[in-house]
Order: structure tokens, then sequence, then C-alpha cells
């Protein structure tokens, strides 16, 4: 027996028809490319929407087409976000960042119509033009007077697009499964990969994430996403401020730390999203500048672990409640979020902020497991640490086009393999402790070769240590522990193999220590393992 | 193009699930019916509905059917939402306050398998028995030591049902879509009609309603529902709850304001939801006893207009938000939520309380329109008042069963008419004007019965007033009003008609004026319409 409820489709135009209507008045603040500041309303921008739904069915735009985007966040991007999506094309936002020849895979591999691209990039598209020949038009998305010279073929000026287009636009009936939006990862290995989200997908998102405990998005809030709209849809906050009335202001191409506070001082932002090397910057220029964050009351860090100073400076500065989130581009992105429940706001500082670095709670809406070496369930008793694996409504199932990385993303039950190893605490608070393809695999045991680094670096004399997996005839993988001594320091395999015995077990113990100058590091200060890995392929350990 | 997302269906058990293994250890307190505080928390809730689920499979209840409860909030009431809907059947929740007769029509309309009962209603089940013969069993919820004597057939008691079953489950997988819950209307004139809720709709109804501007709930939440589980889900509450990890107090069957605040105040609750007359109790309570409400911060009410006094008092006398919230059974049933806007705060208190005073904004997943007496859209501009309709995936297509009463609800477009007149401000604000069996439709124009009394009342020597719509012969219906005269006070028709011209439009003012000492009233106080025109069915205006 089915329920007798309305069938309403899950649809993105849903979100801005809600906010035309309902919150007619809120703004959208975004810094231009052009320079200046631009400032208009939901209600405005629903009917620019609309034109430029009207401009790409005069393209010969139609469901199920690709339109790419090169652009900063700003009100343009806003628009294509809901034009395309809403006419039943999709909507294909492309990281400028990624190299040259990976944009042009992307390109092709999505088999984009158009690109929209802001003027900065007008010179990337420059450099690609010539392996991505299928493209029909480039749309610069500015005004008459900004447009750039270029030898692109079939350039177009966005604001001369829209100008005499009508707005309003008959909205075709979707499914609410349709794709909507792309968007491709960017592995540090192989080509990347696109997850495709659906209008329903994205809508589930912007519920799920609206609620107190995730972003907390009401009437009242002034939001800067400070995340990339270029990449996972800014974590789905240009959904979920329409969806709540929350008014938007985007920060355009200036990252810098006086730019950003510009807008949270002049706009009164109370809610913002970043990942940890943004705040770096602004809490630097804060610090330079010793100006306060006044409006600032919460912010979700993501993308990559947050350091607990940041947290502390936040928090005992500014007054600035930090949420660490953690998710994927295969997850639309949000999986979990680190809101204290009302119990561990009285725990003493320390076990707060323990809490607070850990990745979070699963959101409602994600469920996650941990998974050991035999592909058992592991408990979540905070120690035990497994493969993360996480499924929900708007987690992807495959890539698109793309057999080989779904078979290796995805298991056969339905789950999507996140890479990451973490361990999960009774009260749901996960926590990433290693990569998988990090992991040493001793005869059906894992040992984290990040745990091992953490301890090794408490031995006197050594600075900083890499762990990493090395074949073994009788175990499969024993550790190698690769040591940079401290300035001035000699520390020997014995010394190292001394200090950590008794603090692991045994069977984790390096079966060799060896000794250099320096690691290689990622660009986020990380250990490059796979560099390592690379540097020591043809290592011999001793018991092998 | 479909997008690759997972299709994980909206299925009511992943509330509960969510729950259990993220906020294992946060609690459900109640007042049971026997007395006692109960205590016990999400993780031994989950298993006890497990438990209860194979009990039920156990007494051959499978997919799609219906298992009937007449009780109060209670965590038992909260073990049968999840256990019946999780496994396919539907949860019918029946009104005890309903007419004896009502309830029989109810119970066999629905065609219930088995009646689950508190204590409390046995009597009623006895009244009602022998009409009501199709029912397999009833199943007392409470203990052994407990179980009341009764002539029943087939009696069986809860605990003892669920005693010896497995504490876990293998639950279906079902269709989003599925009927999970029904609820009829308590409807003045004609037949219960039954609303048939699918798991998608309660899963949506209960995102929707988790954020800032409407519930707001989170893990800190300490959630009081007053409102019943016997209508309407409570306002959905028990799902909402469980998504967010709020921790939730029930109440049991006492609402007397000692009991409620005994609740409030040990329990630290920090929301409430409920109807204004409960309201009115607690408030007459907190007066006499000196109370403060210390933990509160928030309370939606509903189900009948709030007057501006309660609004006041709950805000100036102990600091609590008031959230008027408008909805109906068919809506699941939130509709609307008067969460201010962050600039509306600071406007000076008058203008505060009267936007307080209105019903709200549409929360996102609900479309709100007005129509005119001729078909037509109306503005949002606060004064043109219309038909509420209202669509969106948690709102009713039909109701269970009834021809003639889905053809009269819903529109051949696919809206819900939600019977009432209202304006909508150019902010989204709703107020309710009048129902539309009270207009007065006169020459294709319709006059509002309740701005008519508002005015009256404002005339010297009129104590209330009462507007109907009586025959005529030119304009179809014209206004006879009915006045009270203030003690002692003798107006004439004149004085009324000459106080009213000027303050209507001249085609609102009544064709007569009559005088009587009282008016009907309904249970909460308002005036019973359909008395009053029945009242006056032969009266014959003088301009007929």
């Amino acid at each position: 027996m089915q329920g007798l409820m309305m069938e309403t489709p899950l649809l993105i135009t849903s979100l801005i028809k809600h906010a035309a209507a309902n919150h007619g008045d809120t703004e959208i603040v975004s810094r231009s490319v052009e320079g200046p500041i631009h400032r208009y309303t939901y209600a405005d921008s629903y009917v620019r929407i609309q034109k430029l739904a009207n401009a790409l069915a005069g393209l010969g735009v139609g469901e199920e087409d690709r339109i790419a985007t090169l652009a900063w966040n700003g009100y343009r991007h806003f628009e294509l976000y809901y034009a395309v999506s809403g006419m039943g094309a999709v909507c294909h936002t492309i990281n400028p960042r990624l190299p040259a020849d990976q944009i042009a895979y992307i390109v092709n591999h999505a088999e984009d119509q158009y690109i929209f691209t802001d003027l900065t990039f007008v010179p990337l598209i420059e450099a690609v033009a010539a392996h991505i020949g299928r493209v029909k038009g480039v749309v610069v998305m500015t005004d008459a007077a900004h447009m750039p010279e270029t030898k692109l073929a079939n350039v177009l000026c966005y604001e001369d697009l829209i100008a005499d287009a009508a707005g309003s636009f008959d909205w075709p009936d979707l499914d609410e499964n349709a794709a909507a939006s792309m968007c491709y990862t960017s592995g540090t290995t192989g080509n990347p990969k696109g997850a495709l989200y659906s209008h329903r997908s994205t809508v589930l998102h912007a519920l799920g994430t609206a609620v107190p405990d995730v972003f907390n998005y009401s009437a009242d809030t002034v939001s800067l996403p400070v995340v990339p709209m270029f990449h996972v849809n800014a974590w789905g906050i240009p959904y979920c401020a329409p969806m709540t009335g929350a008014k938007l202001v985007f920060p355009g191409p200036k990252y810098d730390g006086a730019s950003i506070y510009e807008l949270m001082d002049g706009e009164r932002v109370t809610t913002a999203a970043g990942v940890p090397t943004v705040w770096m910057v602004l809490l630097d220029y804060l610090r330079t500048s010793g100006n306060k964050l006044k409006y600032l009351k919460r912010t979700s860090i993501g993308g990559a672990a947050v350091p607990l100073s940041m947290i502390k400076e936040f928090e005992e500065t500014h007054g600035v409640t930090v949420h660490h989130a953690w998710g994927m581009t295969e997850m639309s992105p949000v999986g979990t979020s680190g809101h204290l429940k009302a119990w561990m706001e009285e725990l003493p500082a320390e076990q707060r902020y323990a809490l607070k670095v850990k990745q979070g709670r699963a959101i409602y809406g994600v469920e996650m497991k941990i998974v050991g070496a035999d592909g058992k369930e592991l408990p979540h008793d905070g120690t035990a640490f497994g493969e993360l694996q996480v499924r929900g409504p708007w987690i992807a199932r495959s890539y698109y086009r793309d057999e080989a990385g779904t078979a290796a993303a995805f298991t056969e039950d339905g789950w999507l393999r996140t890479g990451d190893v973490s361990t999960i605490d009774p009260q749901g608070f996960m926590q990433i402790v290693d990569r998988t393809k990090d992991l040493i695999k001793s005869g059906g045991e894992w040992i984290s070769s990040i745990d091992l680094e953490n301890i090794a670096v408490g031995c006197p004399g050594v600075a900083e240590a890499g762990a990493i997996a090395l074949p073994h005839p009788k175990w499969g993988e024993r550790p190698l522990l690769v040591v940079v001594p401290a300035d001035g320091d000699k520390p020997t395999r014995d010394d190292v193999l001394g200090y950590l015995k008794g603090k692991v077990v045994d069977y984790w113990l390096p079966d060799d220590v060896v000794f250099v100058e320096e690691l290689p590091h990622t660009a986020t200060g990380k250990i490059f393992k796979s560099k390592l890995r690379e540097a020591f392929k043809d290592y011999k350990l001793p018991t092998a």
C-alpha cells in the first residue's frame, strides 16, 4: 500500500523559487572579478536566472547537455547553478587549479557543450583550446565593456547573452533523479573521476546540512562560503542558503586576509566555511592587523585536518565556534560535523579540544562503518581502526563513465570506500588516522603509518619520521621507518627501536630504521608518502 | 541522464538507527501511565523496537496491515511508531477524545487488525467493542502487574508480548512511498477523513522541520512534545528528535500545569510544542505558583490562533521565544513557522508582535498561494485575502478511501484547499482571516466575517459580534451581524451601522443587525459559526 502524499519531485529550482517568494529582499553580495562589490536580491537573481535559462535554450542547450564553468564564487556563477540545472542540463564546475592537461581531459570526458568562464580563466582556456575542439563556444562572465581580447573562436559575452532574454522561464517537469551537476575528483593518481549529482541528492544534502548541528542556516544567517563553487558546489552552500533565506556573501577572486576580513566585517558575516589554509591566511592577517571578528559566530572547516591551534585561536581570540567537517567530492560533500553534544561543552578544555580535533559525528543521512583487514565491521570504541565506508542518499554510487574507478571505490553491497582509515568513538565521533594506501599490511593485520610516525617523533634526537610498507616474503609487508635527525643529533637505529619498544605492540616495531636529511612533503605540509615509497622501492629489509 | 547517486530510500527506520548509532546514550524520559517516571536511552529503545517488531510478526502482522494506537505520549507509543512502520505495516494513531461512534467508524474504515491501548482507554474500547468486531485483539500497553480486569476478548499484555522476542529484526527493503502511518481528521461535519503518510513524506517533514527557523533541533535540544502522539504524530517530533539526537521528554497522561512544569524543570527542557489551551493552563499555574521557566528557550505553538497576551507573557516574563506555527493533519502537519528575520527583531515591540501573531512564513517544502473568488491567484501584499492553497512533498494528495472528501479538498491541478482564508505579506508571513465556509460571498466578492466582527466589537456598547451570510436574491449572500450588548448597554442597529460606516467598504456593511443575549461558542472559545447559522437560518434580511 502506497502512502497518499503528493508526488512532488525534489528539484533544485524549488530552492530559488522558495527564496524569491519568501526572502525576495534578502541580498546576495559578490566581490566581482571586475572589481566593485555587486549586490542584488534573491528576487533579482531569480529573474536573471530565468533570463539565462532562456538564453541557454536559445543557444540550443537542452536537457542532459553539460555546461562547464570555470569561475570564482559570485552571482553569475550562482545564476548558472540554477539556470543550467533547472532546465534539465548539467552544471559541470571545473577546478581551475588543476593542471591544464587534466582540465582538457575533464572537458572532453564530460563532453561539455559550452564553457562559462570568469575573466581570470580566459588565458587558461586559450592554453587548452587546441585540445577541446568539440566545445561549441565560450561565454565570458562579464559585460561588453570588460570583454577581453582573445583569439578563441565563438566567444560570447554573458551580459549581452541574457540582456534581451525573457525574465520568466517555464521549467520542465524533471525526474528528481535526473543529473543536475557534476564535479571531477582531483586524485593524485590516474585520471580525474566524475561525480554526477542529481536534483534529489542536492536537495536532500541541503536539507541535511541546514540543521543546527551542521551549518545551522536560517533567515538570520549571513553566509560567506570561502570554499569554492568550482569544487563540490562550495559544500552545497549555494543551495542551502536560498532554502533557508540566508544572505550570501561571495568573495570572488580575492582570498587574501584583508579582502576576506573586509567582507566579514562590512556584511556582518555570521557563518563561514573554508579549508584550513584559507583560515591560516586570515588568522595571520588578523594577528598582524589587530582586527577582531566581531560578527562571525561559527565556521565549518574541512578538506584537511584542522590544527588544534587554529581551533583555539578562533574560539579563544575571536569567540568563533569551530565545527570540524569531513566529506568527499563523492559525498556532495558533507559526511560529518563536529558539533559537541551539550554535556561535552562542560568538559575541561583539553578534553573538549580532543573531541573538536576529531572529524566529527555522522550527520543524519550518512551511515558510516569501519572495516578491518578481514572485511569485518569493527567496533565504535575509539581505538579500533579500519577502512571508513559510507552510504546514503547524497553519496555517489559510481563514477561517470569509469568502470575501473567505480569497481575500485565502491563495494558490491553498496558502500563507498572512502580511502580513509579511521576510528569511531562510542559518541559517534570519527577520527581519520591514515589513508588506506598508506597502511602497512603485515600478516593480515594493519599497522598505522601515521601512529608509528607520531610516536617516533617523541624519541629524543628525532625531528621527523615517515613509516612506509616494504614487501616481505613471510608477512606480506613490514614497516620501514625513515628518520630525519634533529639538528646536531645522531640517534641510532637501536635508540629509535628501543624507544618504540613497549610503546607499540611488538609486531608494529619497524624491521629497519634509516636516516635521511629530509622527507618529501605535499603542498599542505604532509609527508608525501607515494614519493617516499618511490625513493625506497628498491630497499631490502634485513628481515626479508 | 540520471544522476549517479545511491538509491537510498528515505525510510523511518533510518531515523532510529541514526539515533542508536550516534546518540545511543541520549535519554527518552516518560511520565508513565502507571505513575512513575520512566527513563531509558535511544540504544535501549532500539532494542525494544526490534523486539516489538518480532512480536508483531509473531502475531501475524505483515506489510500494509493497520495497527491502531490509543495512547498518550510515552516510550511504548514511541516504540510502536518505529516497529510498526519499520516492518512495513501502518501505524494508525487514533484520537481518544473523539466521540465513541467516530472512533468505531475510524477503526472499521481503516480495517485495523490490532489496537494498542494505554490503560486509560481500555473502558473506551470496551464501550465500542460491539461495533469493531473485525479487530483481532487488543494489546494493553503495560506490564503483567498492571493488567486490568476486562471482558474484552483477545487481550494481550505489551510487556509479556515482547519479553521473549529477539532484540534484532531484519527490516524489509521498503519503497519510500509505502504507507507508514495514518491519522484521521476530526472535522466538524461528516465522517472523519484519513491522511495516509508515507516513509518519504515523514522523513522529509522531519528534515524540513529540524532547521533553525522551524523546530531548531540538535543534540543539545531537550524536547517536550505536549502535542499528542495520537494526532498528526505529535507534529512529527518523535521523528525529528532521533534524527537530530535531541533528548525526548514525554508527558504521558498528565497535562496539568504542575506536572508539565515538573518535567520542564526537572529534565531541563529547552523546547516545547503545544496548542494554546495547554499553554494557557501552564501559564496560569506559573502565575499562581510564582515559578519561572528557567531552561525553556523556545516554543512552537499552533493548532489555533495564539493570543498576543500569551506571546508577550512567554517572552517578557519567561524569556521564551514563541514561534507561531500553522499546519493541518493533511500536511504532516507543519506548513509555516513565525521565525522573525534578523531585521524584524530590531523593530519596535508592537511591530514585532504584529508579525508574531501572524501564522508565520512558509517553510521550505511548502508552497502557498491565495486564490480569490474568481479562482485567480492574489498578490502577497498583506491585505488581499483569499483561499489558502498549499502543495509539497509532505502534503496529502487524497484521503484514504474517500472520493467525495478528496474531490472537495484537492484541486485538479494538485493543490490542497486548506479551507482557511488568509493574507500573505511581502515578507511571506501568512495570516488567517477566516474559514472559507464562514466567508460571505456577495456579488462575486468576499467579505471576511472575522474582520467584520473584530471591527464591530470596537463599537461602544458591543460586547461580542458574530457575522454570518444569509441568502439574498440579488447578491447571492449578504451579511447579518448578531450582537451581544455589553452589560447595561443598549446600542441600536443604527449605532452599530453608523460605527462601521467608513471603517469598512460600503458593500461590507451588514444588511441587518440583531441583538442576542449570548452567542454559541466552540470548546476553544471561538464563535460556533455553524450553530449561529443554524439559529438564524430562517431569518429574512430586510433587503431580501
